[in-house]
């Protein structure tokens, strides 16, 4: 969970149980139908308590949206997605993606609705995009190095295997019987080696 | 496009115009704040002109999912589909996914993004559910027949064909330089054979 800002607010609830019951409504019901008026409803204190908790309904989106953020970033700022083969570092900043998308599940399913109707969105998607920028030249590396086949566009690839990987948040629910693991092994199967048999 | 249910209105307008007006309008507002005198703004006439081309705003839903699973099940009723062997069924039936799909692309848009809200909605997901059960239903014949692998979970192996196949929606542009049938192979190949080189 992100760093709170600070500790405030009445005991029994900080800040961290504020962001997950409005990202939560922000999913379900989207960010401009969610009022402060309703979280504050949701979570039994009054509207002006929420705003011990955080100053507006804009913080809390970039909070979450943060949230998402930095934890696919820091899988690139492993020192395993910055050297070795480009396949390996490939598979590992993949299987990082999606150890994050289920772990962060409710906070990456807000990142990947996004529009980018305000300033707060438009900067996530800005860090989205260099995101996708990184995956998509670990692909051309692992290209140039004969890992992968080159009868596929590489944006097409990029485009094919993000498909892939952000569809699971419109499925998967944590706590079942397909562990986070077994899925990243799954998808790992599937994008590289293919369901057919040999 | 569907069948229109009867030639009325002004000239130079018919039902299909209106209702194509109508799908990108609810793909980029929202069904529930999309209006028919928007729409009626959005095509230059006034909003009771619209009403002699459609009785309501729920029918140019209906029509409109009707346009999309209307495609995918005759997918589903050729007699490829249905005779061969499974993972030979199975292409086929991904193969013909690809095409309404970018052939259709906001229709199938509007159904993929579809949250029940409605009875309309309702309908068009039970629709989508058999179309997808009766593709979970090859890929089991494929895995028994053997040219499927069987270390990944039947479900989990259909999630992420479906998965990979309507993320297409988010950024394929018809026109562009990547053709339909070129996306077709290069998904099939993605998804049975793999991105490794061997």
């Amino acid at each position: 969970m992100p760093t709170p800002t600070a500790r405030r607010g009445r005991p029994g609830y900080d800040q961290q149980s504020v962001l997950a019951v409005a990202v939560t409504a922000f999913n379900r019901y989207g960010y401009e139908a969610t009022s402060m008026g309703m979280l504050a409803e949701e979570l039994g204190i009054s509207k002006s308590a929420i705003y011990h908790h955080v100053p507006s309904k804009g913080d809390l989106l970039r909070l979450a949206l943060d949230h998402a953020l930095g934890g696919l970033e820091a899988i690139l700022e492993d020192s395993r997605a910055g050297s070795g083969a480009a396949d390996a570092r490939l598979e590992f900043v993949l299987r990082g993606t999606i150890a994050v998308l289920t772990e962060r599940l409710p906070f990456v399913t807000l990142l990947l609705r996004l529009r980018g109707n305000t300033e707060v969105e438009r900067e996530a998607l800005q860090r989205r995009r260099t995101f996708d920028r990184q995956i998509a030249a670990l692909v051309d590396a692992a290209r140039h190095e004969g890992s992968i086949r080159d009868d596929i566009d590489p944006r097409t690839t990029t485009r094919l295997i993000f498909g892939t990987i952000n569809s699971i948040v419109e499925w998967y629910r944590p706590g079942g019987p397909l562990t986070a693991d077994k899925l990243a092994d799954d998808v790992i199967l599937m994008v590289f080696d293919g369901l057919h048999l040999r």
